[in-house]
């Protein structure tokens, strides 16, 4: 599975596309979707860590054209995968971004190379802090170098080179994946024609760092954590299954939890350890969900690398005589990374002299809106991507 | 400490003004004060519980007049106690709503009496789960009854009866506080002749039940929570530490946080468990000093009942011919009981053809603006009980 792929892979070869289904929910979709490992030599981190050999895990959707002029990077949330869209072999949950990419779809599959790439940090097969650190033959554990958005980019930047995309068509993300697609902006603004940053911040404020250490200090405190070197024995799933409850709150809007649960109230009853209100079953449910799909220890560094995010004042230097075009995508009731935030993404291009265009979406959903919308969201970028394309 | 007092020990006497201080900050206040227990035989919870017997821990201020007309009773939120004003001998801090209890000021202990009751199901001198359970000689624990905002109530008016007080001058208090004011109007507006719920709402919300819920999951993965029974061991501080910095994030606007706390950032360095940024030591901070004065088990409780809080369409219900006037207090930046939440108190007043006045302040500090803001609310308070004494 993990080895290098020719450069002349993707290049008039459909991927993602191989099967076709009869079931029409697949049908709207690409079809099966397989995901690639990109191995490179090294990464040194902005903390002047060394990672070596580095893997980045990749999909791809569509056609690259001959003069690799279509492509558009893919970037995504916290708990995120390189799993996009289309379907797993014998899974019936589609990527985590199918409302939006596919063939007619706001990412048109028929007419743009798709890319969608996983973050290091994570634990989604790309190198992490449950990978092997090939000093130790042991997993890194806390010895993981502490990363920054920085570093992510940077190692995506890699497998677009190795990919032989030398401008990317856009690059696009929603929250998490908003910062990385901002700090594509800020270090490569030669390499992309246009961004698409959802849901996202130029900075993270104390408020949202605040929720990303609570949700720390419940992993740290689970005595399953052992300073990170859990790895032959139980994971620290209570701790991390509170972590994953805190986040799961700041990403619904009041009313959207609201009407996912009732609050059904029996005070009759005596003190119950386990959860009886709905909106604590419900909580428990995702908790528990997440404790099987996510690594505690990348939770812990995907979080600093997220609190230590801060291009204020740098967004707007690096994109001067760039001549870049921004969709700057907000939405209503997202309280995490409320408009306020995005409308200063859009300032700070404008006073680049840019040219960024500000959308806000009035969806009930909250922060999570960006997985949620797929009309107002797909007619916008549809609409985007073709302009850019035209100029 | 704890016996029962005599009834006419409040009459014509001065209390919690007996020690004039040099101290300029302490002059303003009431002087030294003094928290007392008054214990009653029974209480059967809603739940069916029986607790016996009750101690109420209550602390008064200023005198009661002759006729016993001009008592106000003072509730407390989630961790308060019944030390609301002055000072205990030898402490530095006064009582929680200094602020606001004193002479002069909005609660005017020169013209009013006083009283500011503690909620059973706590640790600070009343009965709870960290008291002694009569059937076992040992602490209750989770043996302790499920308890309600209704049953915290009814503990208080058994200390209201005890002091001899028919009619209550007004009932007063923010946040868990509020919740306890509007039982009070619901359970006996006939005791009542005014109400001043601050920062409430008519019922917990599931996003305001889920914080408290992440809280408590984080206390029961404590390993040393022990089912509760952990009084002859080390506590689950951590597990409480937790629980409290998600409270305390819910209690401040993000503009206050970032006010307290600037995002100084250093990616360079490795990854550390203990607090860098200076947020996560804010926080970290408060965790721990929460964790001194406060029993997990009694947050478990407590959080219970504030989650099974519901008055919705029953505060109307109770209010029609009671005559009873309601000053209602919200703060523009309070985010876990907004605005909205306190507008719908006033229209539960209005429809059951209540005087019930609406007050929005805008003050900075969210949800902790109750405890913050002296003067605005100081002048709402005086203006609106001079009203309520002329009529």
């Amino acid at each position: 599975m993990r080895n290098r792929i020719d450069k002349s892979d993707h290049l008039h070869k459909r991927t993602g596309t191989g099967t076709q289904h009869a079931d029409p929910k697949k049908a709207e979709s690409l079809g099966i979707a397989e995901t690639r490992y990109f191995i490179f030599h090294e990464l040194v981190t902005l903390s002047g860590g060394n990672l070596s050999p580095v893997t980045l895990a990749y999909e791809t959707y569509g056609i690259l054209n001959s003069d690799r002029s279509n492509a558009i990077l893919i970037l995504h949330a916290f708990s995120g995968d390189a799993h996009a869209a289309g379907f797993h072999e014998g899974v019936e949950k589609p990527g985590w971004w199918d409302i939006l990419i596919g063939p007619g779809k706001g990412f048109d599959t028929d007419k743009y190379f798709v890319i969608c790439s996983n973050v290091i940090g994570g634990c989604k097969g790309s190198t992490g802090p449950s990978s092997i650190n090939p000093e130790t033959g042991k997993p890194y554990g806390l010895k993981f170098p502490m990363i920054t958005i920085d570093d992510m980019v940077n190692a995506q930047r890699h497998l677009i080179d190795h990919l032989g995309i030398d401008k990317l068509l856009a690059v696009a993300g929603g929250s998490m994946g908003g910062m990385q697609v901002l700090q594509w902006m800020a270090s490569y603004p030669e390499r992309i024609r246009s961004a698409i940053p959802i849901a996202a911040t130029v900075r993270h404020t104390p408020q949202q760092i605040a929720f990303n250490e609570v949700g720390r200090q419940a992993i740290m405190a689970d005595p399953n954590w052992k300073s990170g070197d859990y790895y032959d024995g139980p994971t620290p799933a209570a701790g991390l299954a509170v972590a994953r409850m805190v986040g799961h709150i700041t990403y619904m809007s009041e009313r959207s939890l609201e009407e996912k649960t009732t609050a059904r109230r029996d005070p009759a009853s005596p003190f119950k350890p386990t959860a009886v209100l709905e909106v604590e079953q419900y909580l428990s449910y995702q908790g528990n969900k997440f404790v099987e799909r996510f690594d505690a220890n990348s939770y812990l560094f995907i979080s600093k690398a997220m609190d230590h995010f801060d291009l204020s004042g740098k967004l707007t230097n690096a994109l001067r005589r760039s001549g870049m075009k921004a969709l700057v995508i907000a939405f209503k009731t997202d309280w995490l990374y409320p408009p306020e935030h995005s409308k200063e993404i859009v300032r700070a291009c404008k006073m680049a002299g840019g040219n960024a265009t500000y959308c806000e979406i009035d969806s009930p959903h909250g922060h999570d809106s960006f997985l949620l919308e797929s009309e107002q969201q797909g007619h916008l970028i549809r609409h985007f991507l073709e302009k850019v394309v035209k100029e």
